[in-house]
């Protein structure tokens, strides 16, 4: 990818136009406990109640519907474990086509329940003997399948950028926005988004602190890898930028903050008790920074995006309770 | 109370005027997942979003909001230690009044402060000593302030309508609404709206199943009491119903579920995995009647009362640890 603007503003509306009417457009909510604690005006974009639980039903909509009748005819492939495995399959069901997830042999039944239970063939393989995007690209290839992948291709991008849109459109003006990144796809959409919407507008990038392989990318000016991250926001876990993110991500960004995992559980906690809604670890990283103090100098008017809310009951409450 | 419609439709409409702009015109989320577990359509209207995390406030500021200018000069004072206290405490800041409530000795530190953070003036008193009824009315007498009931009221009664009358006027015709059942307040309210608007509509309370007084009540035609409830639904915890809610409820509720503790939490751990909120124990009774087959036979399109989400992460741990 050479071209300077792979992904455009207008890209960017062109799938709010597509996704309109199938995506949810999710509702914006406010806290006046948690303004006082930080100090700002704080709009929450609740992605957590997008279709599919996240964000990543927009991108993979949107990539899905741009295909060919023809390639609809033979059907779609993704690899994820996570989020973006029930977004595809989602997607695919929508537009009346077929998917095929790739899922390690052991990911827990619960996230194989999901992408099942939206009509998608889940194909699994042993994580430590295969290379998951070298048997997708094959699968692909065998059967005609167009791959979907996570972040690096600018229709998911595009498509990412519509939640940052519909939250300008919604509030206006934003001094900052805040959005957790663990491939790039959602912050370069979002920063494609907003940067080129009236005033300028701080775009801040958030990773967990044992995954900040963004904050090091952008510091060192290239893409650089770190060992495979541990940290409760298992979403945003990657060990390298995209090379497609990066090169948005290093013209529009202006810095990455970082969350600790014990941050990320607080915000969590207090998302459920002011909010009153539940945030998955990796949607939880803007709050968590902004309580941590990491944002500073504090804007006044700063929008959070809340990516996911895909936790199970009994996994927030092992969680809280190491905390408590 | 004599009068055959102490509270009417047009009553609603009033405090819905009077409640425009101030209380939040609260979501009404779907979910495909519990629609294929019911076999039904359901509304669900989020009142856990409404200010102070209950529908509590539409009753109590259209109640406050009714007061002459000379009362409220003097104040109000209310006795609670729930969601009534915090809505009163914000109603009575916002229209520029004081608030008194009066509250046990032993309330929790939490619940205390949330009303205090509101402005209120918290007393207490020793819950085995003294009637708490009688302690308000003699303070309003002594200090001359209004006493504001959590649902003994027609202004309480009819801004409680008003979350109904949202609902029906969002999402059109229902077959049934389900509503949380305490002193009785929200259900003659919401009764009130939907009864009087186009189609009949079936107008279900929901109790939890140790705190039944209301349907003991409809059965034998005349209010009866019962001992101290013991249910994990605090909120609904009434050994009777109230004289004028009930005179309401017995023309215009067609009939009484209930729900267990067991089922209350596991609704509230679906509303969690599903919709991704948070609703406390008294809030989640509508779905917890619904998800163990108690409303027969199942309408097309229910709509369901989340009463609030005022539960603390730590509480919402314990109550599904006991579970898991």
């Amino acid at each position: 990818m050479t071209h300077p603007h792979p992904v455009t503003l207008d890209d960017v509306r062109a799938a709010a136009a597509r996704i309109d009417g199938v995506a949810h457009r999710t509702p914006v909510l406010r806290s006046r406990t948690l303004n006082a604690r930080v100090g700002a005006e704080l709009f929450f974009k609740c992605e957590n109640f997008q279709r599919a639980g996240a964000f990543k039903f927009r991108g993979a909509y949107n990539a899905v519907s741009r295909l060919s009748a023809g390639q609809l005819a033979k059907g779609v492939v993704a690899y994820s474990s996570g989020n973006h495995a029930q977004a595809v399959a989602l997607a695919a069901r929508e537009l009346g086509t077929t998917a095929m997830v790739l899922m390690p042999e052991d990911v827990p039944a619960s996230k194989r329940a999901a992408a099942a239970g939206y009509g998608a063939e889940i194909v699994t393989y042993d994580r430590y003997r295969a290379d998951r995007a070298v048997l997708a690209a094959s699968l692909a290839d065998e059967r005609g399948l167009a791959l979907i992948p996570p972040y690096e291709h600018p229709h998911v991008i595009a498509g990412q950028g519509t939640a940052a849109l519909e939250l300008v459109e919604e509030v206006g003006h934003l001094d900052a926005l805040l959005v957790p990144v663990g491939g790039g796809g959602l912050i370069a959409g979002s920063a494609t988004a907003v940067t080129c919407l009236g005033r300028p507008v701080r775009v801040v990038g958030v990773e967990p602190q044992a995954g900040d392989d963004t904050r090091r990318s952008l510091e060192s000016g290239e893409r650089v890898g770190i060992p495979v991250p541990r940290t409760v926001a298992d979403g945003l876990a990657t060990q390298t930028p995209g090379e497609l993110t990066f090169s948005i991500n290093r013209r529009l960004v202006d810095e990455i903050a970082v969350a600790s995992d014990e941050e990320i559980i607080e915000a969590m906690r207090l998302a459920f008790e002011c909010l009153k809604i539940v945030v998955e670890p990796s949607g939880a990283v803007g709050l968590a920074a902004l309580l941590a103090g990491r944002i500073t100098p504090t804007p006044s008017r700063i929008g959070v995006l809340l990516s996911g809310g895909n936790i199970g009951a009994r996994r927030f409450t092992d969680l809280l309770a190491d905390d408590f």
